[in-house]
C-alpha cells in the first residue's frame, strides 16, 4: 500500500492515522521512544530541498526504531544520466521497508510506487499532493478544536501552485470540515469560483496561510511584499473578520510580513504553526507505522 | 583484516563471504533483521560521488544493526589543506569499528589501511579494484547458474580503466570460471591479446557490460552513442552469439543504447541487473559481518 | 540544562563529565556500547563546515545508541529567508533530545537555547567558546599527567580570534592549571599583556599550538607559512625551551610547516594531538550522557 494522495486513503485508515499520531504525540511529549519498527530500513528521497520535511521524517523514523537512509540527490547517478525508472529499479532491490520520496513533478511518486514492492510515500509532487501535510493539518485542528466537523476552514494564497491545498481540499471535507479555497485571482486555479481572502475568512474558524514564493509574486502580481500582505496577506486587522476563537496555521517556512503578519503568526492564543510542526512528526509516525511494519 | 583487493582474501574468507551472502539475501527477502553489529560504528569515506554504492553499504550496515557515518567529503577538513595521512590519523582515533572508502586515486584504501586499526574495505579506487563489486557478482552468477566452475565470463568495454573488470578478473577465474577481457582497442590495457566483443562473447554464459563514460567516447574513440552500440555495445543480435542460457550483467547505472540494448538490459529471462544490485547488499553484509563483528 | 560555555557549568558538573569521559574512553577501546540513550534523537546544525566536531559528535550519539540527525544547513529554509528564530521554534517543535550547534556569529547558540526546551551544546560560535573542546583538552591532560593542578599551559597562535583559547583560558584555571596565552601581538585581544610564543613556551608542561588561517597570514602578520613558523610556530628547537616532559597538543586539522613542525606533531613521546581526537568521543558521550538522558 503507498500513500501518494489523500484518494489513496480509505476513511478507516485516514482515522487510524489521525488516531495513531495523537497517541505518538503524546509518548513523543512524554519521551517514550517506539520499536515498532526496529530494523527497518527507510529510504529519503528528497529531489527538492527541504529541511523541515526531511528532519520531519528522519525523526519519525528514528522515534519507531527505523533507520532512514538519505539518498544525496545532488551528487546522484542522476548526475550520470540514469533514467529515473533506473534508480528506481536500483532502490527497489536494495529492498527498503518504505521509501518517501518529495520531488518537482507531479506524479514522480506514482511513477516510483509503479516500480517499488515497498510503500511509497509521497512528501510532496510538484502542484499535486503533499498527503502528510494535509493529514498533519487535520490532527492539528482535531486536537486544537476537538473535532473537525462543521468547522470553516479558509486556505489562503497561491492555491493554483499550492499541492498543500490541493490535499487539504481533498482531505478535510471528507472529516466534515468546510474549505474556502481563497486568493488574488491571479493564484486561482482555472475552473474555481473567484474568492477574495477577506471573503473567505469572514466567520471562519480555521485560517491556514500558504507560503508564497517570492519570485511569483513579481511575476504574477506586480506586489511587493507589503503591498500582498495588505491586500491578501493576514493581518490582525483582517484575521478579526474570522470567528473570535478561530486558529491561524500555516505549513512553514513563513515569509513573515508577507503572507503573515507577525503579530498574528506568533500571537499563543491564535497560532496552531508550531502545534503543526510536532503533529508533524506524530503524523509521520503514524503513517509509516501503517505502511511499514 | 582489511579488504582492499581480491588477493588480499583467502580462500576460505572468499567462500565465507559468498556464503554468508546467500543467508543475508533470504534474510532480507523475508524481512529479518539481524543484531550482529549492534552498537558498531561503520565510517565511511566517498571521496568519489556514488549513490548506489554508499546506499547498498549503508543498508547493509542498517541491516546488522550497526550506524553508519558518512564523512561529508565536499566539505571537509582535506579542503582545508589538511593531508590525507592526517585525515587517517583522526578517524582512527575516533576508533571507529570499520572503515569503507571509495577514492579516485589507486592505493588510496591501501594508503588508509596502513594508518586504520579498523578493517577497511575498499569500496573503488581509481582504475585498481573494487572488490565489493566482484564479490557480488559472484554471488549472483553463483545463485543464478548454481555454481560458477567452468562458466565462462565475458567482460566488455573499458576494460583499461575498469576497476570491476580488474577484480572481477582476480576473482572469477580462483573460483573456477574463465574470463574474457573485450573492447575496443583503445580500451584494452597494453600487454592485453586484443580480443572484440563479438568474439568475447561466442558461447559466454556471462555478459558481464561495463559503463562507458561519455567522455571517453568521443575523446578516445571518436564514437558518437549509437555507434558504440552497433559496434561494441550488447545488442540482442549481439547476445545471440553467447550460450543460450546466456545472462546479462552490468554494474550500474547503465547507459541505455551504448554499452546496451534496452530491450537486452530489460530481459527478464536474461538480465540479472537487478539480481545484482539486491545481493550487493547481501555481499556487504557478509563483508562487515567478517570483518567488523 | 545547556552546555554553551565553560561558565555556563557548574565544578561538580565539569568533574562528572571528566570523569565520566575517562569511563567511556576505556569502554570505547574495550568496544563497549552503551545503550543509555536509546531511543534519543540528536540534532547536528553546522552552520560551519566541521567534518571532525561534526563525526565526533556523530560517533558519540550512536555509541550512546542514540540518534544524530543532521541539518542540510546548506541547502535548508535557511536559504529560503526563514529568520533564525523560526528555525528554532520549528526544531524544537520536533523535540529532539538535544541539539548541538556551529555557527559563525558568537551567540548563535544562546539564540538557539533560548528557543528550544531540550540541552544545546555549543560546538563552537564564531569567535567566542568551544566549551566541549576545551573540555576534551582539559580531559586529554589529565589523563596524559595524572592531574591539571599545578600544571602550566602554554596556548599559543591566533588568540584573539580562538573560540579554542577563549575556552581553555575559562577552563584550566577551575582545575588548577595555569594558562598562558602567547602569539605575534597581532593575533593577542586587546588588554592582554603581550607574550612572546618564546616566553610562554619556557617551563611550560603542556604547549596548544592553535590552527592559524592561512588567509590571516598574509593579510594581518605579512608573513609567509615558513616565516610564522620560524618566528612564532612550535619547532623542536622552540619546544626545547619546555619543561623536559612538556606534552604538545593541537585541535586540529593542522597545518604542517606553518603552526607547527611534522617532527614535532608526530613525535610519540610528546603529541597528544590523536589522544585528543579520541577523548574527545569520550568527552562528547560525557556531555550527551549529562543533558540528554
Amino acid at each position: 500500500m503507498d500513500l501518494l494522495s489523500i484518494d489513496s486513503l480509505g476513511d478507516d485508515q485516514i482515522a487510524t492515522i489521525l488516531d495513531r499520531a495523537d497517541v505518538h504525540f503524546a509518548a513523543n511529549r512524554a519521551r517514550q521512544a517506539s520499536s515498532a519498527l526496529t530494523g527497518r530500513v527507510v529510504f529519503n528521497l528528497f529531489y527538492e530541498n527541504s529541511t523541515r520535511t526531511a528532519m520531519s521524517f528522519a525523526t519519525a523514523a528514528h522515534r519507531l526504531g527505523a533507520a532512514p537512509v538519505f539518498l544525496p540527490v545532488e551528487q546522484s547517478s542522476i548526475k550520470k544520466g540514469e533514467t529515473f525508472e533506473d534508480t528506481a529499479r536500483t532502490l527497489n532491490a536494495m529492498r527498503p521497508d518504505a521509501l518517501i520520496i518529495r520531488h518537482r513533478e507531479n506524479g514522480a511518486p506514482a511513477a516510483m510506487a509503479l516500480v517499488m514492492d515497498c510503500p511509497v510515500i509521497n512528501a510532496g509532487d510538484g502542484t499535486n499532493e503533499h498527503p502528510t501535510q494535509a493529514l498533519l493539518d487535520a490532527a492539528t485542528i482535531r486536537q486544537h478544536f476537538g473535532r473537525l466537523n462543521g468547522l470553516k476552514v479558509a486556505i489562503c494564497g497561491d492555491i493554483r501552485h499550492s499541492r498543500v491545498a490541493r490535499s487539504n481540499a481533498a482531505l478535510l471535507p471528507r472529516l466534515g470540515a468546510t474549505v474556502r479555497l481563497a486568493g488574488p485571482p491571479e493564484f486561482l486555479p482555472d475552473g474555481l469560483t473567484p474568492l477574495s481572502v477577506d471573503d473567505a475568512i469572514a466567520g471562519a474558524d480555521v485560517v491556514m496561510m500558504l507560503r508564497i514564493q517570492r519570485e511569483r509574486l513579481e511575476a504574477d502580481l506586480d506586489d511587493g511584499p507589503g503591498e500582498y500582505l495588505e491586500r491578501h496577506g493576514l493581518t490582525a486587522e483582517r484575521l478579526a473578520r474570522a470567528a473570535p476563537h478561530a486558529a491561524v496555521m500555516h505549513p512553514g517556512p513563513m515569509n513573515r510580513g508577507i503572507e503573515i503578519e507577525s503579530a498574528v503568526a506568533d500571537d499563543p492564543e491564535r497560532s496552531l504553526i508550531t502545534l503543526q510542526v510536532e503533529m508533524g512528526v506524530a503524523v509521520r509516525m503514524a503513517c509509516l507505522e501503517l505502511l511499514a511494519v
